[in-house]
Order: C-alpha cells, then structure tokens, then sequence
C-alpha cells in the first residue's frame, strides 16, 4: 500500500529518488547535528537527473509531468532525509513551472518566449541551475509581503527579509514574492533574482529545532535593484485569486510527501525494533508484546489515511490540471483545490506526528538518545505543521468556509 | 472529492443506486421508528436492476466487476438508508462469488457448471432471487461457528443460532458457515439452503439502536435437513485460509462504503444548517461563527481521510483481484489485504462516528430530536465498529501482527 | 478513586441517592422506551427526601451547601437513570438559590424576606413543590430570549415558546428567562410562574434519541399574566453579567456529573462482561484478550481524568463561594468560572462519549440492541454536548478569549 | 485553577521552587545546547533548603510530607527547567525513604536505629549529600535487572550497566536496583553505594534529543565490592510485591509533575504571543483571530484535564499513605495506586505533548528556532513517555487488568 508513481515519467523520477537513499541517510546524522547544508546530496541529486526532473525529455529531463509522482518522489528521499527532500521541492516547483511556460510558449509556436525558458531548463540538466523560493517572511502572511519592491526609472529597487529560505546555500536564483506599490494600489509581485546579486545577503543563521540539513537561513534584501521584466505582478496585494491559490496548493502539496515520509521511517524503524530488540520479560522479541502489537496497528492506521489522503488528492489534482490545460482555473475550484490540499496536509502531518512518536515509544528509552534516528525524525516531523500557507490556527477556519462557499478574500 | 466509480458499469450502478434516494429517503423515517424492513425499498432496487449488479451483462444484469464501484453504490444508497445499503450489501456478496463462479465455469469451458450458476443469476435479474448471509452467532466468532452440521446419510443435519442475520425477511436463500464434524477435525463449511426450508425459523426479533430497516433478525435452525452439495468445505475449523480471508475482505470492505454515506449525509446537513439556521447572536446564519466554521473545517479533514482511504483500499483490492484470476492469492497477501481492509473499516468508522457527532454539534438541540435525520444516522452510524472480523478489540493487534509477519492462525 | 462528597450534608445526599439506584434502574428500560416522564422517581425522591437537599436542616432538608457533593449524588443517580438525574438537577438548582436567599435574609435579620422562601422550601420538603427551569428557546441564545414580558398595568404579560423543560411533568412551579422591555432597553428577567396558571401550556411533545425520561416537553406560554413581583431583572439582553455567568455556571456544572455517572455506568457494564462473556476463541472469558484489557484501559484512563475535572472544578467552585458570601463575585473572576466549568465540560462529556462507545466494543454485538443498557446510555451521554451555554462549536473560542481576558460582552 | 500546596510545607517548599524560576530560566537555554549538567541550579536548591525538602524540621529541613505538594513543586520548577526538575525529583524521593525511617526509628524508640538515618538527613541540609537513583539497564525492565550482585565473604560484587542515572554528575550516593542470586532464587536487591566507589564509572555520555541538563549519563559498574548492609532485598526478581508497587508510584508520579510543568510553561508562551505577536492581517495581535482563540481553548482544556487529574491522584495517594502509617498497604491497593498513576501519568503526557504542540502552532515558525523556548519544551516533554513503568506500550494493558482484579506478576 505504499505509494506509487502513476506515469512513465514518475516511475523513472521514483527509481532514481530511491538510489540515493542510502548515501542520503548515511550523511544525515552528520549534517543534523552540525546544523550543515546537504551540499553532497545535491551533487548526487544533480549527478542522478533528479533536478531535472520536470524538464522535458526532448531537454535532457525526466519529463516528469504528474504532481502525484512529484509527491512520491520527496516521500522516498525523506525516508533518508526530509531536509534534502523539502530543499529539492522550492527546486522542483519552480522548475515546474519554467517547464510549463516553455511547453505553452513552443505550443503557440512562440520561439523567442521559449527561448529564455528553454536556456534556464538547459541549466538546471547541466546543473548550473538551482532555484530557490521564499514567500515568508516574519510577522506577516504570504498575501501580505511586507519585502518591498519599488519602481525606479532602470526597474525595481528591492528592500526586506526573507526567512525560511530552504536551498539558498546552493541556489543560484532566488524566486521571491514582494510587495509592488502601484497607482492602482499595492500589488503581489513574484521577482527571480540571481542569488550572488548586489543587495542580496544570506544570513547563514539556520538552526533549528529539525529540518536542520535544508539550508533554511534568512536573506536580508538591500536596495537590490533588478530589471523591470524580473517581476511578475499576480495580483493585489492581500487579495487571493485562482493563480495564488494554485501556485500555493502546487508547490505545497509536494511538501506533505515529505512528512509521509518521515512517517514511512519511523514505521520501518519500530517494525524492525518490535522484531529485533529483545527483554527478559518476552524471553524473546518485544514484538511479541500485545501492547507493542497494538502500537504499530495504530500506526499502520494512521499510515493508511495518510497515505491515501495524499495519494487521491495528488491524483485529483492531476486531474484537475490535465482538465485545464486549455481554460483557466475558477476562482471557486482553486478555493477546493486548496481545501483538498489543507485537508490531505492536516491528517498527514498529524498522523506522522503520531506515528513518530508512537515508533518512539515502541523502541523505548533509545530513541529518545540524541544518536537514534527517531530523535531527528520527532523534530524533523514538527516542521509540517508550519508550512504555509494556513497553519493550525487558521486551516480549519478556512476549510470549513470553503464548505459553505464563503471563500475568504485574503 | 466524492468517491466516483472507476469502471462504466460502476458508473450504471452508481447512476442506479443515486436515482432510488429520494424515494429511500423519505421511507427512512417510518422504517427507523417502527423497526420495519424496508421491502419497498427492495421492490425498487429489483425494478432498477440494482440487485442484479453483478450479474454479468449477457445475463441480463449490469456486469459490475470491481470493488470499488460496489463500494461506491452503496455509499451513495447509505446517504438515504444505511439499513437498506448494508442489507443490499449482503445480497451483492453472494451474488458477486456466483457470478465469478459462472465466468470461471465458462472460461474452462464446463457448460454444466455453469448452468446451476446461469439459474441463479437469470433469478437475481427477475427479481425471484434474494440471498442474505449470516456469520454471525452469540458468544463465539466468524472462524469457530456453534451452529453444527452433522452428517447423515443424506446429506446434513444443521442446529444452531445465527444473529444479525440482514436483509432476511425478504430473502429466499441463506448463506451461512457452520461446523462440520469430520474424521480429519472440525470443518467449517458454508451452507445455501432456501430459507423456507422446514428447520429454518426466522425470529423476527430485530430491535437494535440503529439500522433498524435492515431486517437483522436472528435465525433459528432445527434440525435442518440439507443435501451434500449444499455445504462447501472452507478448511479447518477454527484457523484462518487464504480464502476465507478474502472473502471476509470482499464482502465486508463495501459495508464501510454504507458508513461513509452516512457520514456523506451528516455533513450535508451541517452544511445546510449552518447556511440556513439563523440566530440573533449572529444577526444571520450560524454559518458566520468562526466556531461553526471550525467544526465544518474538522468534518471536511476527516471526510477527505475516510473518503481517501476507501477508494484507494477498495481499488488497491480490484487489482490484486485482477492480478489474480488465474493464479491463487497466498495466505500472506490475503492478510495483507485483510490488514488494509482493517486500516480502511478502522479509519472510516471511527472519523464518520466524529462526523455525525460533529453535525449534530453544528446543528443544535434539535438534532437531538427523535425527529431529526441526525439522530438516526448518530444510531446507524454505530452499528459499523460491531462489523466482523476483527472488533476494536482485536483490529489494531491484528493489523500489528500482520506487520510484524506474525500471522494469527486463527 | 471515584467522587466522593466532601461534606457531612453531602455524605448525606449521596447515600440517599444511592438508596435509589436499584429501582430507577428497574425502571429506566420501560421509560425510556416510552418516553414517559419517570414519575415513579420523583415520588421516591420526594420520600427520601433528595428533593429537599438544598433546603436548610432547620427547614427539615439535607443543609446541602456544596456544589461539589451535588454533583457527585447526581453522578450516582444518572448511573441509574440519567434522565432523572437531569430533572432532579433543575429543581436542586433552583431550590438551592430559594434556599441561599433564605439563609442572607435571615442573616441580615429580615424576616419578613425570608418568610416568604421559608414557605417555598418548606413546600419543597412536604413534597408540595417543584420546581422547573427552562432558558432555552428554538432559534436563539441563553442570553437573547425571544420569550417577551410586556409591561403591564397589572404587571406583565408573557408570551413565547420554551423548548427542553424538563421536569415540566410533575413540577408546578417553573422559572425561565425572558425578554422585559423597558425604557433603559431591553432587559433579561427571571420569571417565576406557577405551571398551571393560564397561558401555560406544556405541550407533551418529547420525543427524543436520549434523556427520554426527563419529561423536556417544550411549554408554549400563551398570554400568561403574572405579577410585578414575579420577575426578577438580571442585567441587560444580550450582556454577560457576573450574575448570569455565575448563575449558568452554579446550575450546569452540576449537570457534568449525570455523564460523568454515564460514563461510570458504562465502565461497569464493560467491566462484568469481560470477566463473564466467554468464546471459546479464548476458552473462557473475553477479558484474557488484551485487545479487551486495552480498551478497559482506555476507559480507565479517559474516566479518572474525566472524574478528577469535575471533582476538581466543584471543590474549587465551592471554595469561591465560600470567599464570596460577603462581597461580590467580580465579571473576571465569573469568567473564569465559567471558563473552568466548560473544561470540565468539554472533558467529561467527550470522555463520556468515548468511554461509553468503548465499553460497547467490549460487550460486542449485544450492546447495540434495544434491550441492552449500552444502547440507551449511548443515546443518553450524546446530550451532554448540548447543554448551554456554550456548544461544542462556542466553547473552545470564549475559553480562549477568558485566556487573553478578551471577555465576551455576550 | 493552576495546582496549589495543600500543606503548610508544601507551601514553604513551593515557595522557595517558584524563588528560582528566574535564575533557571536564564541559564537553561545555555545548558540544553551544550548538554551540560545545571549544576548552579544544585547550588540554590542546595542553599534554598529544596533539596532538604523531606529532611524533617527538627533536623534542619521543610518537613515535607505529601506527595502531592511535592508534584506541585516539581511543576513549578519544570516551569523553568524540567531537567533540573526531573534531576530533583531523584534525590527527594530517596531522601523521603530516609526521612520516613528516621521518623518510624524515633517512633518505635530505637536511637540507633535512627541515628544513621540522621546522619544522612543532616548531611542533606548541609549540602553535602546528594542521592540519585536508576533502575533502568539497557534491554530489560525494572523488575528484571541484569546488574548483578554477587555474594562474597565481604559482602556482593556489582557488575552491570545503569542508564539515565539522572542527577549522576553532582551526586554522592546513588541507588539502584540489582540481581541478587540466593538459594531461594533470584531477588530485587537495593544497592546504596557512594559514586565514588572504586567500580563505580560513570560514562559523561548523556546526549540526549531533551532533558539534556538532566545529567542522565550512563555509569558502568564492574567488580563494585559493598558491604553486605549496602543492599536491601525488596523480594523475588521479576515479580511486583506491594513494596515495589508502591515505591515506584512514590518515585514517579511527582515526575508527572515535571511534565505539568512544561505545559503550563507552554501555555504561558502562547497567551504571550497571542497577545504581543501582530500580523498586518489582523492590524494588531494575533490573538484576536478566532483560529488562536480556538487552539487557546483547546490548550486550557487540556491542562485543565491533566492538573486536575495529577492534583486528586497525588491527594488521594497522600489519603492512601495517611491510611497505612500502621499496616501495610494490601498488595491489590498497590496495584490500586500504581494503575491511578499510570492514568494520570497517561493524561499528562498526552495533553502535555499537545499543549506544547499547540502552543507552537500559535507562536508560529519562530517557535520552531533553536532559540525559541518552545523547540527546547518539544524537546523536553517527550521525555514524559518513557519514564518507567509501564511505558505506553504497557500502560494501557496493566490498567485493564487492574480494572478486571488480574493483577500481573511480573
């Protein structure tokens, strides 16, 4: 019942994923502790194609088209190391979408406006391409960023703060939502700005609790100018519309993979301690005990719904997307697109909150020693409920008004 | 997100079972207070063909083939009666292994086979053919019957006791296993025996907190005479087979498909109210309390999870069925798929019991009338965790020795 | 480790409510099937005197003070019988604030004050009066009755409809709240009416999935007269007062403890059947299983929280009071009050629920049949959520708003 | 509502706990990062008198006597540091055991007796004795230690291994359970031996994922030669007797506290936030959004629940011991206390690891910073699980067979 890709595509996305598994778990003790970035994995990701994995064969990439198979894939890499797994997604997703705007571009028979996506796709085979995303920042919400943009006579002039900038030790651009004053008032803007630019200062301050291997450190934005072009407006500032509500629900969903993950280990690691470590009391293996029987039958519980509530809403998102290649998203669909996506992501995360420490409590005192794989996955685990957008204190405000279409503005 | 069938006569019988809600649900109320079988529901699924959904299309029926669809069906008839979706269930059950008889006899080329089964079949479509099935008795479980099979020179003897023994009032068969006593140990058999047969006496005694439109009477038998062909042997008394295994599996997955309807219906319900039911306090609907909202919020994560569980379970369970028409299904895989049944039956129960609870919050004291749809589906809904096998108290060590590869005999 | 009464007084009323328990149980299969209004109990009550527990020893009561000690006897009734412990409630609250006015009259030296209460408690402890409360309505809130006194020459004129009066049946005098205009805006008063005076027309219309003995009629109030005297002004429509959250805290807190004996009730019924039920899947009986031994657990563990929240919460009640005779009881400290009550609430209700859903678990198929006690236990424990104020969709916001001290105005 | 002394000594004691919270509170962000034993907290407790809290008064110290102000105590310090709390709790209840002897020697009349009992007691109050305790070994469980005592002509021969020997860097005597092989078998022996015991070689390698100023090293002991009056015979190896039931219900339940604690500490954090932290969403704090409102509620009713449960189980146990000064506490009412323990352990635990989770939720990504108070609490409770006995994979099955009176052996 684990999962499974759906297409070719993913299948070749997934087999790759699971070659690295063993190299990734090795070195992640060592970059957990030490707080480091997992620079090697992400020479092997790069070495593998796995980087390129939405660019399009007839590039040099994987082709990899289906969000599902995209969410197995990061739930086979967390089973060695979520950091590297939510790291490669801020990669992924925005190379997603560099790979559909070039599909769309060649399909209007747009040469020039495929050109620049095409050499960026090129890059990211070679590996001379790592993209990074941030829409965090402290003190505000995604709709509301505080980092501003202002309109000079060359372009943009770029001031603020961005936290939670997974990936950024090893990108080389830096996708970013920023606050663009208009005079028909504030907008939403999306900028891509090389990394190494004037004005863009990474803090390298990551440390926290879990995650600990993702490179997620602030970056200070000061007086960094950029070119017109390099910002995308998506609309008003503060205001959802069916292209953030997308944006967000596609390169998140993804996320959760990751905490399915983190489950799926913590599930191997207390099935083989329930059959491997051994007391006086059983004269034998723990797993002889109906209590420790009763535990993992509540993790396999947990681990089915979490699983298919992935699974079906990754699957009907593919759907909804093949059904829209043509005509744009309704308002009130990418509203349940979003639901399904904080539905999916509440019973993953807390089921694999649950499962971890359930696993922790069936291989006892050990898992709590800083050594013991448990104790990383029961940090990394608590990072799922922070991903944005809708935390707990406002997913389930939000879904229940999308039952009664009452769909919040922002 | 509403599960949708994956196969074209899926799509019939689900098309079928939506057209008879309205007449169902509007018999609900009467059936429910009085107790009473509701046979007019049955005249209606007659006329529909839905009783003959297995049965294959060149025999007149609908030529359902998977699981999932099944499940979906009676989903869709449990959001109107959840007493007439699970005694539907019963007939669909031993209809279904019938109809999988008759395409086995007839891809091996044995017309004699298949004949008895052709009869059957032509019986279900004309509506002259009803069969309930009992594994239930007092004080014992599914793999150790009580009721006793001896064996006489014309066949069998059967006494005994069986109980919720659905759907029975308007049958004309009966399934049921029973002990057989042989030189080789105690058998468990199953027996077909027309219900109007001298011996078979229906109790009807069928008084229970909920469900109660679906007949459940217990069933005496008395010295009950049977010809030799009328009992199949199924292994050993007492230890579980690969095929009893999946046949507990096939024929009990779908019941969990009538509690999701019912939790389908508490949340219309909720939805309804909190658009429409007005206070003071809020100057208009209830809908507008953040409060509301939550609990709206907490029925749509745990609908997804049920919703998500059930479907990719039952389709999980029709490609090991499709993997497996030729070749037999190991004694492990059928734990396996007895395991994910459990993690499926465990999750869906136990989220559309919150559910209802959940709706009845949202929709006040008046759903705690006698009136109310609330109060009966929060009776019906409770009858789910009592489904054998595998009780609360048994399911979750169960499913932990499955994963642990430490299989109970029985 | 189940409730004890901490006072002499208390000692005193619980003993006689356990005097009662063999007969109302005796009693409570036929009234519930029928909906009748357990009369039979009240007649008891009034014998041994549980009636008159509030009314001082001087009177010839019980010199009841505690609130803890009231909950605990209702605690021991509802093990019985629920409903009557619910009924009983409302007259013991009511009396009990006859009973306080009595003791400060007499405390101030104002006798003609108290006279007229002395009459009323001594009317209580001849068995000549009981009294009801009601202050709910269809369509509104405690604090926005929509039941209208009209000022009058002669005093005021009632009109409206009350829903969930129970104890209506046998009680002649009863109290509710209503909505008085008056020049300063609209003011919530308290009105005392005898049952039988025109215009009071109870409408034997109770029909409910639990609580069926409790008599909660709604009573149509048509026209009614009363005197000035007979309503007592509590603040304005629609606000708080630390007089009205002190007032629904002293008559609901003791409420918990009839789920609280729910759910006590419950434990037992699972514990006999583990130690008796047998199958011979465990030759002998079925409390060897451990799954069985968990689930008790489980119980266990969800009733000794659910009885230390309420034991707790009274005693610390009680203590407040008792700081309180002199000065008043300030609108913050009321609202932590409150607060404190709905965690109990929240606690032992949704314990209630589950303890008595997992003691049927353990009893199995038997427990969801009409005749057995389980069924009507779990029709019973579901009314717990609906007692105002504060639903389940309500609690959890003003708890937090106490927290912040962002108190609600209404 | 917060838990409160019941004792004059208990207030004393609480008192001077609630006197350190500053100084800890400063210096434990420090001592979690590098794993360092907080030793400057001995150092206060030492010259506070909290560390002769048990010491009567006539020799020096608070004269504590009740279990439960003890918890409340423990609570407050956990507050500050739970791993000095759970380091304190160590050396209180092995000095209680002391002090108890010391009063029942001067209660029968036997100075010599008492005089070692004094010594020791008074060393307490001068600072120069401080005692841990372990009765933890790798792969086994407390009734079963593998660490063996050996007779000699001198006295035994200790050979083992001892992990979690918390408090172990700054104590001077340390005890701990052991296998003491005799003709009539095996037995549980206590060993009282001063760490600085030739054999006695504590391993400085406590890195743990919380608790990490706990000090909680391993110690190695081989070929440790004591006298034979170092090691009390507590009866047969891998059976409870009343004397190991209850002792390790003293020992441990006041650790629950330690657990309180930190949620209470986590309460705080998250009503701080919600009152300071503001969002341009809400154009001020955060806490008037209804979803922080709701996860508050949650939080206050869940420590509402757990301080309730741990204040009556640690009063009732006050009762308990009040009730046996004279006879022996009836191995059944061991049994008694220990399952009232293991629920109140069991809620605690539970609702602790969801308050601090949810107190996360609403402080939101900062929380999860290694500099954030919260990432060090989510670290520290998930300790609560493991503390012995019965972890939860036990818990749950001994309180069950408790409840059906088939206490366990061993």
């Amino acid at each position: 019942m684990e999962l499974r890709p759906l297409t070719r595509a993913g299948e070749r996305f997934v087999a790759i994923a699971e070659q690295h598994l063993d190299a990734f778990r090795a070195r992640a003790r060592e970059h957990d502790e030490n707080g480091t970035f997992a620079t090697d994995n992400f020479v092997d990701l790069k070495e593998s194609g796995a980087v390129a994995a939405f660019v399009p064969e007839e590039l040099g990439g994987l082709g990899l088209g289906s969000i599902h198979d995209w969410a197995v894939g990061l739930e086979r890499i967390a089973r060695a190391d979520a950091s590297t797994a939510i790291a490669l997604n801020m990669h992924l997703g925005i190379s997603r979408t560099i790979a559909t705007g070039w599909q769309a571009a060649v399909a209007r028979g747009e040469p020039s406006a495929a050109a620049g996506s095409e050499g960026m796709l090129r890059a990211i085979v070679s590996g001379d391409l790592v993209i990074c995303a941030t829409a965090t920042e402290p003190g505000t919400d995604f709709l509301r960023p505080l980092t501003t943009a202002k309109s000079t006579p060359e372009g943009f002039t770029i001031d603020g703060r961005k936290i939670f900038v997974t990936l950024s030790p090893v990108a080389n651009l830096m996708a970013m939502n920023v606050r663009v004053s208009s005079s028909e008032g504030d907008q939403i803007g999306f900028a891509f700005i090389p990394i190494d630019s004037p004005g863009i200062e990474p803090q390298d301050d990551w440390d926290a609790l879990g995650m600990r291997a993702s490179g997620s450190q602030s970056v200070l934005i000061r007086g960094c100018k950029v070119a017109e072009g390099s910002i995308q407006i998506a609309g008003p500032w503060g205001r959802w519309s069916a292209g953030l509500l997308m944006g967000r629900t596609l390169g998140n969903l993804t996320l959760v993979g990751a905490f399915l993950g983190i489950a799926e280990r913590a599930r191997e690691l207390a099935v083989a301690a329930a059959r491997t470590q051994e007391k006086p009391k059983y004269d034998g293996a723990i797993g002889q005990a109906a209590g420790v029987q009763h535990l993992l039958g509540e993790i396999d519980i947990d681990l089915a719904a979490a699983r298919c509530v992935l699974s079906r809403t990754a699957a009907e998102l593919d759907a909804v997307l093949a059904a829209h290649t043509a005509t744009p998203i309704p308002l009130e669909l990418a509203h349940e697109c979003m639901r399904d996506y904080q539905c999916a992501k509440w019973t993953v995360n807390q089921n694999a909150m649950k499962i971890v420490s359930h696993a922790m409590d069936i291989c006892g005192g050990g898992a709590f020693m800083s050594g013991h794989e448990l104790s990383r996955l029961y940090r990394d685990v608590r990072a799922g409920p922070f991903m944005q957008p809708f935390s707990p204190t406002e997913a389930r405000e939000y879904i229940g008004r999308v039952a009664l279409a009452a769909y919040p503005d922002g």
